[in-house]
């Protein structure tokens, strides 16, 4: 979940395919450190994906609540 | 939108009441210069909710089309 709330402000600030050192400096400002391995699967997972569709993936998790993979 | 992205990764990092401070640094962190004005709005509305009720507002956002505001 920390990957993708990054990932969607990169993607907001116009970074339209966000790398996984764009999203470890974003986590790294408020003082989260990325697991380079989840990091990496997220940024395999929403390659070439908008932003609509990043946010959709937030809700999707929300409305799930059964799923409590943290990425 | 993106001070609400901001203060939900603030919130993932455990910062359970992000000041304005707190998410201009954020943005700024992504080259997001905030808008102070709807800045303390947006505080002053999510003032004691929690992690998932901002998730909430994301999703509600994403589902009302029609919701033009950026914040």
């Amino acid at each position: 979940m920390k990957h993708l709330a990054a990932y969607l402000l990169l993607g907001l600030a116009g970074n339209t395919s966000p790398s996984a050192e764009n999203i470890k400096e974003v986590l790294s400002s408020v003082g989260i450190e990325a697991d380079t391995e989840r990091l990496e699967k997220l940024i395999s997972e929403l390659e070439g994906k908008d932003i609509q569709q990043v946010r959709k993936n937030i809700c999707g998790r929300v409305e799930h609540h059964s799923n409590s993979h943290d990425s």
